[in-house]
């Protein structure tokens, strides 16, 4: 049974990376899996929250959110509703703790990097995307960091970190979910992963059924093949000079 | 005195129009003016709000907010602040009353259109070319709903819609201030006109500082010139075939 | 056609100021404009926020809102719903920004004057009523520092502020407009002035409708005719020896 | 030791009240005990609430506040901070509980009364003078249902309410404690009795001290005495010809 | 008429009083009063809220809450709902000004005490049997406190505090009363005392009903006689040598 | 390097379940993973959310929480805070996620479950003890069904649901870490596993860290066979006669 977009099971969706889309923080990319578009900004503050100062270490915090204007059917405006749902909730915290995965908050130095990830177009893989472009804006901010002169050691980044989905859908482990795969797969799958194919997260979660074993294992053959392939756009896109003048 | 941008004083930054931004809402446009960014979505849902069900009559709402990452200093985020903030909810219900202005709700019949005004980026006028942007979404909005044969009448639509800023800086009466220009203007102006040059709405401000009536005037001649030509760029943006498949 | 309440088109309602209404407020003003009743207190604070401490400049911010039985239908309490509306948020802010403009927050000093503007009742034009109230509690709370020996300037106050409404109702120019005007009105203008005849604010908006420059010109004439009178009110008011003790 | 306003322990402050302060509501009172003025409404709904639709029964139910500039130092308004404090929502439950003992909810008819005490200005006893004046709203709002043909029987009314306060003060009983007594009272009780002089509410409080059953005895003597002194005070009131003509 | 329990109308439920039903807390008692069960903790930090701090004195403060699955039919989550009820703020406010009225807050130094009273089952009582049961582990977290010399005086309680309620069912009055006579009591009261007799907190509601001055008098008689009955509880319990390792 | 508390690394702590804690909820267990307790009820309403009625499928939902009293230091309580903090919503999704993987909803008929696990003492692996102890309390809520013959189908449960945390701390794999193992981690994993061994959800995450393939493997072995020993443990409680009479 073929993906209804003629991909193979293994296949990535087109992904693409821009750097530099917004003029203020100083990392900002435009990531696209297929008509999943997220917008990653880390914006640089100096100082730590009060909680941490005078330790040495820096901080790193993420927000998700999604426009409401992004899904199929408009969602409400979680400021509108004067709370963050338990599902955006859930994945900043995912996001944040996957980039400090990457990063020596020592080396960082007493600075803050809030990472920002907005949903402008949802089509399933919004946190997976997400993922994949703050890591690229998080090195951008820290090469910025480092011209400014305000790191405590030049090199904080200690791994890159690329994520993707995968599911079983109609029987088959397949990558990268689209909206129409993932509202019906039978299990569901986030892979967090670094450049040397060591694991930061694994969320594997049965939708209404369960799955053995093996079936996690080539959940996750799949994952990382992915996430490999994932690494390799980032490299590709960080080794473009910076579009336009540094902020 | 010269603009630190070298625009003559009743010269508007460079405007882009981009339709079709995203692939879900009936209506979508990038806006720029400048350096400021606005995604504008004209949502579509069948039926009314409950209190205006059996009316006949059809609704539109907005809603502005901007990304926490869109200004020059992060900006904390009002989902998790848990409250929408005065000026958000001052500028949401603007262009709100100003797209009403536009359309005959009893010719839209019980739809209900939600305008989703999110700025991308920031650098000052975020409310008028929100505004000049959302009048385009509707447009293609309407254009959608009459595709689909769910107006009551064909032409809901009795005027379009532009908005710009101007002020008093540095003594001298300017079109469409940047943040620049307008976190030291004496006194802000928006101005909201249609494309027969009556007004919709203007809001005149002394910022620590009052002016007289001649100062108005001014004002009122430069933003009416301004509108002027927001509308052409609308109707030529409007001439362009729909990007793409319509949603 | 004639106004319900026999009124000429450019005729105040029946305006009354009572200073010195509580007893805790440095200043406390019960005002009203025909059946339109609005609480106004000017309280004083030694110190400034923290953002702003050490500045040498004072600060005056402003609260508006409504009692719940102020309205022929009774409303809600914002406190129990939980939120601050959008429509009370914006007159908040404009009540601030209008007293604002008539205060040299350098000759204030380090002080803090906190404007409440409680509605008792509601019969349109609550805004305005509130502004003009609110500026003669601010000068009682001025004399108040004075005598206190508390500003850092004997003169902080620049000008005397005073507000109204106008609009066009059955097609014709009206000043001051109660509920049963404002509720139809086709086009809805609040303007803010000195007594110097120079603007403060003008926010005039179609209601459904749009509006010549024509009318605009009408309607500020009118305004500003009635904000001269109201300003004679103010003044005659505060030659009065303050009522009671002073707090 | 004398009470520094000159009373006797066991005297009542001087109270006025005033019917008819406000146009909307059925009933608005307005009524002081000495500088505490708290501004009564009860408002008149068709119809109860969804739970209690069908029951052929009323509802009444109440809401206390304070204004912002009631007190000597300014108090934060809770619709700013989002939240009802805990002693709002107390007193709001007792002024409730306490008229509901007053009236017959089948008498009422599906008919909802929705009182609101707003303290205008805080002396000490705010709750017991809202909910002395809280009675004489509800009996003009009974005399409307009853002049409209909405009460299910004309004689809702079992018994007239009137509360005040008494405490320990320097050693001694003394009735309706201002707020200089009231901040330093030993023990403070708030007692609502019914004009027959059957009691509603008793509620008797050590303030980082405990009392003798002989100290709650004296106190009850000299509440029950007050209160049958401010029932006098609401039969003169109510015998009056409303004032201006019934909403 | 007999109780349907079979009790005395004079009779308490069964009681029982477990300390150091926690690990953490420096005070943990789970107390039953027939089936009503409530988790009482008291907490102990160094230091006082930021008002109080340096003036020598300590703080001590209280919060109540119900499971949702405390009751007979599950009640919302005050987390979820956003916002605390009223009910549970006046009971909060209750316990913590009953443990105050035993407590020498010079005596206990610049440390806070937090209690926690958390009903797991409810079947009336549960305010009553809080306060009984928080009496005891604030004894034991004083008892911390002393073996950890952090007192400012070795002995910071008074007098020790119990609560009991007691109300008017099928026209007899009841000590004690579960859900089943608590829900259609006539009169309805709650009663805090020392162990020397004296009182702390009478709180007596008539339930839609008065009543007169000698019912008052007998409900007193019986929850004086209860409470005198809980402090020896209290006091068997407090001689037990305290279980396992103090916290 | 031996564990604290002597267990060997693949070794549970003291594992009790607890039936029948509360009257009112159709099924209430107390669950202890050593010194980790944590309440578990599963109330029965008729009915379901209005999004679902009519569809002939029942609903399961959960919330988590603990009381502020459980933990070392005292948390804040989220009623208060009024928010639910991230980490509580994404347990409480998690909780009910799994236990629909053990229910079929078609099966259990137009009812709604709702799951409570409120946290009585935390020491480390609530969120898994709460799963273990809720599946016992569905169970029961289950039979109470039966019993009442309000399921659509006499066998609504496909599997039982157990779990168990793991990780990797001073360089080894172990079971069912207690807070001082948990609280320097460096992989912490979260396993839900059926009777029959096939996975319902797997949570990995690299503390600060990474983790290979080969880690996760070895996690994935351990936690297996401490589900397997929880199911064992779930059997032994439910095959007991019901504890008192049914709810």
């Amino acid at each position: 049974m073929a993906r209804s977009d003629g991909r193979a099971d293994d296949e990535l969706r087109e992904v693409s990376i821009t750097r530099g889309f917004q003029q203020h923080p100083a990392g900002s990319v435009l990531v696209s899996f297929g008509q999943t578009t997220v917008l990653c900004a880390a914006s640089v503050t100096e100082g730590v929250p009060r909680w941490r100062q005078g330790s040495g270490l820096g901080w790193l915090t993420a927000e998700y959110a999604m426009l409401p204007s992004a899904t199929h059917t408009r969602g409400d405006r979680e400021s509108v509703k004067g709370r963050v749902g338990g599902r955006t909730h859930e994945i900043s915290r995912l996001v944040g703790r996957a980039l400090r995965a990457a990063i020596d908050l020592r080396a960082l130095g007493e600075n803050t990097i809030q990472v920002d990830c907005d949903v402008l177009q949802a089509d399933g893989g919004t946190r997976t995307a997400a993922i994949t472009g703050a890591y690229v804006a998080l090195a951008d901010a820290v090469t910025w960091l480092r011209a400014h002169k305000r790191l405590a050691d030049p090199q904080p980044l200690s791994c890159s970190i690329a994520a993707v989905s995968v599911g079983v859908v109609d029987g088959r482990v397949r990558l990268d979910l689209p909206y129409e795969e993932d509202s019906r797969a039978e299990v569901d799958m986030n892979v967090v992963a670094t450049d040397t194919g060591t694991l930061v997260e694994v969320q594997g979660t049965g939708e209404g059924a369960t799955y053995t074993r093996a079936t996690l294992d080539a959940m996750l053959d799949s994952a990382l093949a992915g996430c490999a392939q994932l690494t390799e756009l980032q490299v590709a896109a960080l080794a473009e000079p910076y579009p336009g003048e540094l902020p």
